[in-house]
């Protein structure tokens, strides 16, 4: 067998080869556990199949063929047979999990012929026909292209004609009706039949699934997960079972662990007398699980499923995610996997795990991705507020969100690339709706449970969402929503709290969200285990202080100009802009030593002796200065100097391309006063926090340097004020000189410039500004285009562009390195805190990264990731589980 | 000996130790010619000096003392010797010529006790007292630091007492006044007493030399010409000769051909009874050479020179610039080296030296300088002008400017620095002058011949000047000049004419040259050697025809956005960017096609069959826009639209840095039809070109990629249009698809982006901007100080920034090669008629350079001599001569 392994030949090792489902299904048929029978075309076809152009490999039908003997000698029953027929799902399943993105098709096999054969295996002529309606449907949709609203509206036609609601309340006749219209559906939108030969409904149902591995939404949420395109998808044919067969039947999905808290219970929901998608598309609001155990028709699946539970938590050491389904009061699983979780839910179920012996710390750390910290860190509502709560549903994914109401997902798209948060509120979810959810900041949806489309989708992206607010009526073509008396429209503000199910009129304030226990733990099993050090970027000793408890190991940038614009400050930084002469400016400046001296003083206390890495003024002048006519008017009456003083020189300083300008070191290398002020302030500041009985290690950072003779000029300009300090002080300090690389030209010279530099901070916001010629003010109207046509696989300003930029890092480390081996570097741009970005740091070798002070934490956990990756590579795509 | 070398044991190879005047001085020695004894200190001995710290290496001055021993043993007269003192002079001289840059000390071994037998030797004790005047004065200017105006001033105060204005007025007793006075300045300027002692005068003469190595005047003259730092100079210590001891002596320079015209004729001038720095220093006006032959007494020695200088330019085969003295009728040689000399001049030498039989093509083609070419390629005045002539000086260095004029060289450079043209005016020019003269369009003197400093360095530069144009009376501090009854103040408009020595008020109307004979065998001669194909930038037909006639292989840069500037083109180039369809944008575009298309077809005939790169559009769709509001509201009206949709999408169009912005084929991606039109236009017009008969080769070019995908997106446009336009003409014709690289992240994946390509084009002047992070627009502010402090060598926009672009551009041209080897290079940025930069293209690998029209034949040469060094590289600084 080349193609195809029947479930017992797999095992869980085999993710890459059957997919995450066919590999678990194996591994519970090893276990014992009630599987139907089946077995899983591999993704090797699949990629087989996709590269030859659509074409399916020789021998595949062949041994499909064998396959379902497999299954007929098991059961006893023969697929196509009209008397007694074997009928098969096909369903996808890549080595990565992507649920809801690609296809199913349910009840192959099935035809005009073998009617009376199933009715009379079942005693339900009904079931039988209703089988054949949703196969005609399904498979017209899935396979054969055919709009699914057309099937929708015919079946409502026939609804409507015997005026009944359910279609639990069609009848025979009726259902046979529908058969024919769908039927004449097929024929009028495709131009042939609908295929009654079960061979080639497998065949077409499996390339269906194949197929649907290119599909714009499963490509988008590839993108989205980092899921390599050509991993391809499996497709597992297993024998059916049927939850739709009484109320002794049923259907449901249940998590090992509750997925939105890890709090250790079973969780799930169940639907009596249904097939399985009509739980995943949330068309009917399932019943909580423990409702099984109160039925009398399923209270012993329920007791099974239990066990079943706890064997398979106990075989997998993680919480799961169950499929399963009671026919006739037997219990079938037809899918597990490891359960997508919410950050909290994560954490702490991580933590229990080790306590519970189940696995060790560095497991643990591997099990919380990094960007999942960011739940935990991010905002909730305010206790002390009183929101206007519209209503309250299901608490489908915790966390709170503020945006502008938006009723298509394209939209909540639109929004997000004109920089404004969207709150996605659909009636409904469908994976087409899935690049709209990822742009939107929460989602609410009218239907569906906890384990509905819109749920399971954003606690995998650690969105909040509320599901099931069945309160709201949606009127999504209008772009309005009502609750009681009550209209939100397209663009008014709303607010979700997917932890208590609230969605709340307007913005409503948020607070710091508390940090548990399993946070502190994790973090320290993390801190173990990285090589990289973890700074923060901070300007203030606020920000530092901030930095300080989130874990920060010192401060990577320190952005002095932030300091020039407060109160008074820029008064006196416009005056020394306004300085005609060097005595003048040297005035202005003398001004502004006391007040920056003050702020260092108040970072070094706040940092205690760990490192502090201060920026010499970066900005154009003009930043400075006022724009308007009247500003300009009152800031030379206070200067005493002429208005046509003041206009000529921001004239003067207005700039076609300030990002490219007179910036940076350049404005040191014109103007060496200034960085001697910033450097006697920030030597000062140390001799005083010394004097007190403190600890300070400055490092003094020059921005923007292009040619090694810049860094050399400014240096010495440190250099001298250090020394001439220490002299007034009569104490001396230790401390670093170095700079920025921000420009491709510094990482070409790195060698040359190392020979002036102690330390070495990428800064990758302007390198990847100048390296891919692209102004982050101006990129927002080609770049999310550019990452949506894969142009870019990233936004690059948000996750390092690692050919290209990255390049140019790892070019400039090892020419910096080989100058001068001992030399420090590190990175200060936003990247500092993308956990994709942080592993290609330590890869090339950085000593530390530095990043905003909340996103510490989750810097901490990447590196430890990183360094865990270094050693042991994680096996094949468990961390997309 | 280690640091020194005697005349006799030295020659003409021997530049690099000797310099470029102690290895001709040698090499006169060994053809016989008459020199004063001598010897040379080496350039290894400056080297050894600076190094250590301006410390003289150990055994130079015993060294010294030997050297002069062989002086004393040749003349049989004894250094220092009061009865009859050898005198010396100690002049610089480094291998590549720097004229009037460095020192030089005449006179030196003089004392107050040797006076009397300095006397009696000549007869003369009021030149005996002379020389120890200008000993005290040049010794304490040079060696000393004593301001040398301090001893003009001195001289002047004895001359007014005696009311006398002619130095050769003053008589014995008041010289000696003045060598008290002198001796008192120098006591009062540095604390110490002139030395009497002729060693300490030697030593202090020969370190001034070395240190005048590092003075601003020969840094800058060495950026300018792009000398080592590290070459250093030698110091010849030779014997005194006296042009200035009566009527039968004089001092003068001689040109063995016209180094204006290259006219093979003696040129030069004399001055009777003088020294030779009167006649460098442009106090007193020389005259002219032919004037020796009808003076009595000097005719003997005019006739010596004619035989002598045959022999000189016999033996080195090339143009010589002498210095002579005769004393008491006797001549001899002080210097010979190659003649600096014009464009025209170099042009008609190398030419005719061929012919002569002197060198062969290849030697001829080094020895003319391609940027010498621009000053035949500049304009003239229009002979049907009738300026307003204020005078007429001397032809010193031929061509014609328009400036504002100015009167001190530091605003020369800052009207140059904000852009605007300067002419300097100046009663004459000293080596301080020299980075105004570098940063003036022109120079007019009023004083010195056409051998002065103004004209020698002018003619060095291929920049015009007219010097003794003594009609001028010149207020330098006034900052004014008038001539007769009229002023010319500071920035009014002045024109020169160097060649005809006209000085003209306002700016005169000027054409273009007229290329003679030469110039085509020459270049003829060039194109035999280079490998470098040479293209040209040009967006019109009319471009076209002048880069053909210019010798251009093809186009290698043609902007069609410039086309749509022009006319009513705009108007349909506004309408497409204010349309929200695609489909009103593609009606739009079809208003283009038909006016690109006959661009193309004027274009495509004008190169016959060459090579036509066209770039897609570039610019950001801003620049077709109006920017103020009638023009707004004036287009509102002529299309039909309300006044705020134009608003709002000039609103919207703004950048911050557009630089970095939406444009270059992050346009063509968005709009795909823009680049679709340009393809269709291309070629439809390359069809119809065919279908007349033609022949075309066009490749387009996609501007500003910085992903491979991209360019894979625009490629399939232009080869989908391609594909359509030949279907619908019945015709196909050949055509490339390449890209800019213009972006470091280009050249970072200029292998992936290689795939797509049939060819790259380095768009240097982008790439420049995003590699060192400058903006052209905005540098200004800093570069020009950032050249002056040596921060970068060059200004990158003008010649290739080698360290960081350069490293850049190899590792592209490395990488795209390696996926691609017959992949075609080329440069279409500014540097592409930068001889500098050529050489350098020329190294890595290009197959051609594009520039623009009028430097084709620049660039033709300059690829000839990368051709011949990469064969056998030039002996050392050789061009530089």
């Amino acid at each position: 067998m080349q193609w195809i392994r029947l479930f017992p030949e797999g095992d869980a090792s085999q993710r890459a080869l059957l997919g995450g489902k066919g590999a678990n299904l194996a591994e519970m048929i090893r276990l014992g556990l009630p599987i139907p029978p089946g077995f899983t075309i591999t993704t090797a076809a699949c990629r087989a199949y996709l590269d030859a152009g659509r074409v399916a490999p020789e021998g595949l039908w062949d041994e499909a063929r064998g396959g379902l003997g497999g299954i007929e000698q098991e059961l006893g029953r023969r697929f196509g047979d009209p008397t007694d027929p074997l009928l098969v799902s096909v369903r996808s399943g890549a080595a990565a999990s992507m649920p809801g993105m690609m296809d199913t098709v349910l009840n192959i096999g099935l035809n005009a012929d073998s009617i009376p054969g199933l009715a009379a295996r079942t005693g339900d002529e009904r079931f039988a026909w209703d089988s054949l309606r949703r196969l005609i449907q399904m498979y017209g949709r899935v396979v054969l292209g055919v709009p699914g609203d057309r099937f929708e509206a015919g079946l409502v036609r026939h609804k409507r004609r015997l005026g009944i609601a359910q279609d639990a309340a069609l009848d025979v006749a009726t259902l046979r009706d529908v058969v024919d219209t769908f039927r004449a559906i097929v024929r009028d939108a495709t131009g042939q039949d609908f295929p009654d030969d079960p061979s080639v409904q497998l065949r077409g149902a499996v390339e269906a699934v194949f197929r649907s591995w290119h599909t714009g939404r499963a490509v988008a949420y590839r993108r989205e997960f980092r899921i390599p395109d050509d991993l391809c998808t499996a497709a597992t044919v297993q024998a059916m079972v049927f939850g739709n067969l009484g109320d002794d039947s049923a259907t449901g999905v249940a998590f090992t662990r509750d997925p939105a808290t890890g709090e250790r219970r079973l969780v799930g929901e169940y639907l009596p007398n249904a097939q399985g998608e009509d739980v995943v598309a949330g068309i009917r609001t399932p019943l909580p699980i423990d409702g099984m155990a109160a039925d009398p028709h399923l209270a012993g699946a329920f007791a099974e499923l239990q066990e079943v539970v706890a064997r398979l938590e106990a075989h997998f050491n993680d919480a799961q995610d169950l499929e399963f389904t009671v026919e006739r009061g037997r219990l079938w699983l037809l899918q597990t996997r490891s359960a997508k979780r919410t950050g909290l839910a994560a954490l702490r179920i991580a933590v229990a795990m080790v306590d519970e012996g189940r696995i060790d710390p560095t497991v643990a750390v591997r099990r919380v991705e990094p960007e999942q910290l960011t739940q935990l860190l991010h905002p909730m509502i305010d206790p002390a507020a009183e929101p206007e709560v519209l209503t309250t549903g299901l608490p489908a994914s915790p966390g709170a969100a503020s945006g502008q109401a938006v009723f298509d997902p394209d939209e909540a798209q639109e929004l997000h690339e004109s920089g404004r948060p969207a709150i996605l509120v659909r009636r409904e979810t469908s994976p087409d709706d899935f690049p709209g959810m990822v742009a939107a900041r929460g989602i609410v949806t009218a239907h569906g449970g906890t384990t509905s489309h819109a749920a399971v989708v954003a606690r995998g992206m650690g969105k909040p969402c509320v599901s099931g607010a069945s309160a709201l009526e949606i009127n999504e073509a209008g772009g309005l929503l009502t609750v009681g008396d009550t209209i939100v429209r397209r663009h008014d503000w709303l607010t979700i709290d997917g932890t208590t199910g609230r969605v709340m009129r307007g913005r409503v304030p948020m607070v710091e969200p508390e940090l548990g226990e399993d946070y502190g733990t994790l973090l320290r099993w993390a801190d173990a285990e990285r090589r990289l050090r973890v700074r923060a970027n901070a300007d203030t000793p606020r920000d530092a202080a901030v930095a300080a408890r989130l874990g920060a190991e010192g401060i990577g940038l320190c952005r002095t100009e932030h300091m020039f614009f407060q109160g008074s400050r820029i008064q006196a930084m416009r005056e020394m802009i306004l300085a005609d002469t060097t005595q003048a400016r040297a005035d202005a400046l003398s001004k502004l030593l006391p007040l920056q001296r003050e702020d260092f003083v108040g970072i070094f206390r706040a940092m205690a002796g760990r490192p502090v890495t201060i920026r010499t003024l970066d900005p154009p002048l003009h930043e400075f200065l006022p724009h308007a006519a009247p500003e300009e008017a009152n800031l030379a009456w206070e200067l005493g100097i002429g208005v046509d003083v003041v206009r000529t020189r921001v004239q003067q300083l207005r700039e076609v391309n300030p990002m490219l300008g007179f910036r940076g070191c350049r404005l040191g290398v014109a103007y060496p006063e200034i960085t001697e002020m910033q450097a006697r302030a920030i030597f000062a500041a140390a001799c005083q926090v010394v004097r007190e009985g403190g600890a300070v290690s400055p490092e003094v950072m020059i921005p923007l340097v292009s040619a090694p003779r810049e860094l050399e000029l400014q240096r010495a300009v440190v250099v001298r004020a250090a020394e001439a300090v220490f002299a007034e002080e009569g104490i001396t300090v230790p401390y670093l000189v170095g700079t920025m690389i921000e420009l491709p030209r510094a990482a070409l010279l790195a060698d040359q410039i190392a020979r002036y530099a102690d330390f070495m901070s990428f800064g990758t916001n302007d390198l990847t500004q100048t390296t891919l010629g692209m102004s982050r003010d101006d990129a927002g109207r080609f770049l999310p285009n550019y990452v949506r046509q894969g142009i870019l696989p990233r936004d690059p300003f948000i996750s390092l562009d690692r050919d290209g930029v990255g390049k140019l890092i790892a070019m400039g480390v090892a020419l910096g390195r080989q100058a001068r081996p001992d030399l420090k570097v590190g990175i200060c741009g936003e990247h500092g805190g993308d956990p994709e970005s942080i592993a290609f740091f330590a890869r090339v070798g950085f000593d530390y990264v530095s990043c905003s002070p909340y996103r510490v934490p989750i810097a901490r956990l990447a590196a430890a990731h990183a360094a865990l990756d270094a050693g042991h590579p994680p096996p094949a795509m468990a961390s997309a589980e």
